[in-house]
């Protein structure tokens, strides 16, 4: 990538920030924003639309109008090539007379991996590409991961003590974090396409699982109960009727999915282990379109996707307390070494008041 | 406090950096910074001397000279006013034609206490006190503390995982936490008069519980152990020649003091519970200067002190580590419910590269 005048960069910040304001909004598509420039002033400005709308190029390029042409265009990911639910972004870039075309990353979709680009060059434009890739990468690390793998993205998070605790000795868990950093994890639910807890936590803490301390759409909530129903009284009940709610269950001849009269779905794996039913669980999802699943929940669930390396990226919240004993946040069947133990790809810390929130990627030693 | 200009704020910081250097170097004295200034540039420093030596004030004073006469003093800590290892400060100060003194915090001692700000106050200097007030006091917390409670303070260091592990299933431990944070916790070993260790943790670590990663003097070591001696190979009584060594048992007919061949001296309690025992440990040490006491483990003397509310800092350092399975860093015999539990008051959050590190003083409830 050949350096960037700092305007480009300036510009860039802009489109990431109509991308990240659209994030939990485009699910199955990323979300990408895109902004053109013209003399120094933007003239264009464009976010993915929900599913079937159009792209943030096109709606950029329809802002701009007769300024589009000779401008530049900021997008937060390679341009489209192909027909998709809507024609070519490349073929509206070209035919606006765009002059140059900034992206931060190349589509991974294997329909378009580097040919919009190619697209573009070939029609005279001027391309780069790379720039802010990290922050554009990690924006839509569930699409990128999704249509790479053939399976969701998978987050765990974990509302902890300071000595690593999940619930007292009584189960209690309200509230270990503040609210400063519920409100966080309600805006990473958002850059969720599902949520998911175990039907144990379902049980004993009846949560709504929807996105409320901040704007954004409710994921898909799942809940892993082979054993017992959904209960009939509760937030996820009452709810169901306005956010898909899926019951996953093991067992079964193979993959099914039905739905009961409250409007709650059944998912069986048709496995009959717990690891094979998450595998076939994570393809039934991936073929719903759901790119990344939040996990919630509780500590078996959470140890169980570590232990099974099931995790791409960890939450790790701390509020400000001490409780010398209760559940621990994650229980090995088998504990691992320390110098050979798993450790987070290069984790970021952000401090919320007294609270502490780590995140970062597993990597898992041998 | 009247507000004060902001070129005292500035020059306070010199002191205060003055005094944190010396810090660690001055036990049983609190380490105390000192600036003088004249029309604006600063014509005198001066901090803490070893026991016995001039305090800050009298080597900025004659550092100063004769340009002392009519120059503002920005110091830590309140000038002493009473003969103590050497003659009050206060006179001194007067006696330089000093026309104005900017304090941080009055010495709690009770021999001075507001008494040496009078002093100078009296003799139509200017005073005001409670520039940088906290930070002052942060930095003389043992001081502070143990003069007011006839008892050292009390910090507790915990190096564990993301998972709030001291060890894994095997029940290693080197390294949790990296080595910058290592180098962290030399710093924070240097500004206490004591560390100390359980039994069980020397002998399975061989620590050497010495200053090394950075610039310091070695505080006091101490190792609790009542059933076995320290082990006559290894770190620490290899160093017990030049660095003050020192076994604490319980047990025998009352508080004794002895020392061996080797130069590890042995402190006998007298006391038959682990309780009794650990507080007459702290007056014996109170009485042997030791202003603050750094606990760097294991898991059972973390834990006793937590429970038994004797801690009065906390350093809760995380490495960038997950095990699943260990010695868990803190198991109280009775756990807290998370709607009483411990928190820390205002916590200090420092991202350390990849590790975090969070210290704060506890708050118990009820």
């Amino acid at each position: 990538m050949p350096p960037s005048p700092s305007g480009d960069l300036e510009m860039m910040r802009v489109a990431l920030d109509l991308a990240s304001k659209a994030k939990g909004a485009t699910f199955p598509n990323p979300a990408v924003g895109a902004v053109l420039v013209k003399n120094g002033a933007i003239v264009g400005r464009g976010a993915t639309d929900r599913c079937g709308g159009p792209h943030a190029e096109k709606r950029a390029i329809a802002q701009a109008g007769t300024a589009a042409r000779g401008a530049t265009l900021y997008v937060t990911l390679e341009p489209c090539c192909h027909f998709g639910r809507t024609p070519p972004c490349t073929d509206a870039i070209v035919a606006a007379g765009i002059a140059r075309v900034v992206a931060s990353v190349k589509d991974p979709n294997p329909l378009v991996s580097g040919k919009g680009l190619a697209r573009l060059r070939r029609a005279g434009i001027g391309v780069s590409c790379g720039l802010l890739e990290a922050e554009a990468r990690r924006l839509n690390e569930d699409h990128f991961w999704s249509i790479v793998h053939g399976t969701p993205w998978v987050s765990l998070k974990l509302a902890m003590t300071w000595d690593g605790r999940i619930a007292d000795a009584r189960g209690a868990s309200k509230w270990i974090t503040s609210e400063q950093t519920r409100r966080f994890v309600h805006g990473v639910r958002r850059q969720h396409a599902g949520i998911a807890v175990g039907g144990a936590t379902a049980r004993a803490d009846d949560p709504e699982l929807t996105v409320r301390l901040v704007r954004g759409a409710c994921p898909v909530r799942f809940v892993f109960s082979s054993t017992r129903p959904i209960p009939r009284v509760g937030r996820l009940a009452a709810t169901a009727g306005r956010i898909r709610t899926v019951r996953v269950i093991d067992g079964g001849v193979g993959p099914s999915m039905r739905i009961d009269g409250s409007g709650i779905e059944m998912w069986q794996t048709g496995s009959k282990t717990r690891l094979a039913g998450m595998r076939t669980f994570l393809r039934m999802a991936h073929a719903e379109g759901i790119t990344g699943i939040l996990f919630e929940g509780g500590a078996r669930m959470a140890s169980f996707l570590m232990e099974h390396r099931l995790v791409n990226r960890l939450y790790l919240c701390y509020g400000n307390k001490i409780v010398g004993a209760g559940l621990d946040a994650l229980t090995f069947a088998r504990g691992l070494p320390i110098d050979a133990c798993v450790s987070l790809d290069q984790p970021q810390v952000a401090v919320l008041g007294d609270n502490v929130v780590v995140t970062g990627i597993p990597l898992w030693r041998r």
